[in-house]
């Protein structure tokens, strides 16, 4: 992410964009961030494509959160027949939202058996970990190596990828991230359980017990490791074993994006007693959710309580209702598994004959691509990555890189990618990459 | 508020009701609360009115969220418009965000230069205690007795009024609740300056320091004391001189509630360092924010960054923009002094002879009514406030209670809120009065 202001970059830019940025910078402040030095200005979007102000068309290989594709008229209408009707709180009773918990929650199986509403991804993985710690009794917090956990307080601290400045806290323990390319995936699994178990000892002898272990299942932040998929049930096992929960953050991975299943836990067989999910639940309505198992929650619903005045609203339900009915009616999990198999296949080709692409790898629509220096040491090569996502940027193709280096690419598109627009993306990689 | 499973009081409802609260039991968890013991069904909204299942209309006293009238024609037709057009996050440029930040931001005056965009009010309340900390290097926080500051860690942390089994946090202080009627409204502020000043020490003894006093200008959750008006200056003065930073929390008392201001911190002269705000913002769409000076952000704004994957997206802003049109166009900020000046006027004469009223108070339509059980020892009388409340709610006018005991009315219409609706609330509440 470039930040907002570059005095040095600014003199490259046309002059609107240079103004558009300083009115930003003004407004908003300094700890907003833009994408691209030479930023997108983006005013009108339908399924894969968004528009610029003069008209100029992108290609959206990047958003996950207007999975069903942008401004699907489904939700659109869904959203507005709501608005017009009723927008109110959860404190009343009302049909629609226990109609689409009873869609949803069958989907997560066992023991999974309530669904909480929030706005915002960071909403729901804050509000599942302070039920493991009324849970447990414990603190204890577990996550990979760079991973993200959302923007609140306790979850930046939990967001090693923010950075050494990100809030820090005794109760956070990181292991290694599952680095598939440079780790043996046939251990990987036993390694990372071994290291959450030492984890768990050195919180205990702190006088310090383990509340969760918190994990998205393509460790999306960490570098996008989908495979091996044997590695979450092995740390699950270990959690359970020492009186932890097990949290499944699904904002990233869920809703179909993995193209094998609907939940990327299930890809791992691993059994979570927290589920979370947000991003493109809503289709970019802001709604976020918490699935829970009863036992867990328990003392948290005796003891607390929880009310999130704009959680669940009435519009909210309807728009999450309509991204779920979408989803199922247009197969767009299908869609992933089928169109994501194919861009790696072809993008395995490109490895085949350029050095500089050390590794392809993702499921269904998450696609990463590990740039290198060279293929024996492995040295990240963020030049590389970075110049790749700015000449697509120019070829009107949007995609980002990420990873400790951001030396992976980041393929993300909306869900109803077509073939046409893979056969669009793959093209301009190969004349990105012929052309640096 | 009742818990959403009473087996004893369920007998007593109708079938339809007893059917969706175990439902919703059953699928929502135990951690959801309902209003009433008898609780309402809403299926539709508009103004100031709500109505049920069979077309039975409720006048809705109590919702801040529908600050403009539920289901105000000009939001719906802004949210639809931009729905239809664009839903997106705040890294590409977009004009809206930054006609909306230069629309806003005048309004806060001095020093609040920038405004960031969150979903909720417990974001933007944890967002400005996670500047105030980064900037000061402190992580010591002062509240009231009875606050509320949101529903995450942090802030359920810093949120008394949850009772004991929040959160705790060594760097969470109390102060006393502005109690205007036990308290001598005289030295008030004088009085809580000095505690500020007591719990700074004991902050700086332990080796830590001050972060941040965090305060709701109206005391919604203490029990409405929107007078004196002379407390949060002093107090400030404190906090700045110990090098603390002074949040304004205006989720509940901005945006005109209380008649005589846009923000409540200006009826006291205060001038903060951070301003959040929420509620009804999007008047029901999930859109939140932090006002913030250039000084207090711009380490955090330096080492960090902040992104909100909805917060201020393209559709939060179209709301946003169109309720603050809609408050000032149709005056609404006037219409809350007028309306709330003749109720609080009425209910005075309720309280001139009857001697279960100890306290009536609020500023514009905030108003809180107090019932004790004889005005000499100013005993809380939760009971008769219950009644009213319940009274009410078969009378089908909406309200709720508020205070450590709940003893405390709380009457909180839309802005909206006519003449013949205050008429309407007035006369029932002199029904149920005469009734209980």
């Amino acid at each position: 992410m470039a930040n907002g202001f570059d005095p040095n970059g600014m003199a490259d830019l046309d002059p609107a964009a240079r103004d558009m940025i300083q009115r930003r910078q003004k407004l908003l402040g300094p700890a907003y961030r833009l994408m691209y030095a030479d930023p997108v200005e983006i005013v009108r979007g339908q399924g894969t494509r968004l528009w610029g102000r003069n008209g100029e068309e992108y290609l959206d290989a990047y958003n996950n959160v207007a999975s069903v594709g942008h401004c699907h008229p489904d939700v659109v209408a869904a959203v507005h027949a709501q608005m017009q009707t009723l927008c109110t709180h959860t404190r009343y009773l009302q049909d629609e939202i226990l109609d689409f918990a009873g869609q949803i929650l069958p989907s997560f199986g066992a023991p999974i058996e309530h669904i909480m509403f929030t706005c915002t991804g960071s909403e729901a993985n804050d509000l599942a970990l302070r039920i493991a710690m009324h849970h447990t009794g414990h603190r204890g917090v577990i996550v990979t190596s760079e991973a993200y956990t959302g923007n609140s307080f306790l979850t930046a601290s939990l967001s090693p990828s923010l950075g050494r400045n990100a809030p820090a806290g005794d109760y956070v323990c990181r292991i290694a991230a599952p680095d598939s390319y440079r780790l043996d995936p046939a251990t990987l699994g036993r390694v990372l359980a071994r290291q959450v178990a030492q984890e768990i000892e050195q919180l205990e002898q702190r006088g310090e017990g383990i509340a969760a272990f918190i994990a998205d299942s393509l460790f999306s932040s960490d570098g996008i490791y989908a495979h091996p998929t044997d590695i979450l049930q092995p740390i699950a096992e270990v959690v359970h074993a020492a009186g932890g929960v097990v949290i499944a953050d699904e904002v990233q991975a869920g809703f179909g994006r993995s193209g094998d299943k609907l939940w990327g836990y299930q890809r791992h067989g691993q059994i979570p007693d927290i589920v979370t999910m947000g991003k493109p639940m809503g289709n970019g309505f802001p709604v976020a959710a918490v699935a829970v198992s009863r036992k867990v929650v328990e003392r948290f619903g005796n003891e607390m309580r929880y009310f999130n005045t704009f959680g669940g609203n009435t519009v909210a339900i309807a728009a999450a209702r309509a991204v779920f009915e979408v989803l199922h009616r247009e197969r767009l999990q299908m869609n992933a598994a089928r169109i994501g198999a194919m861009i790696r296949q072809e993008l395995q080709r490109f490895a085949a004959r350029d050095e500089r692409i050390g590794d392809v790898r993702g499921a269904g629509l998450y696609i990463g691509v590990e740039f290198v220096k060279d293929r024996d040491s492995k040295a990240p090569d963020p030049e590389t990555a970075l110049a790749v996502v700015g000449g697509l940027r120019r070829r009107r193709v949007l995609i980002s890189a990420t990873g400790h280096h951001a030396n992976i690419l980041k393929i993300r598109p909306p869900l109803v990618f077509s073939d046409a627009d893979a056969d669009r993306l793959l093209t301009e990689i190969g004349n990105v990459l012929a052309a640096i």
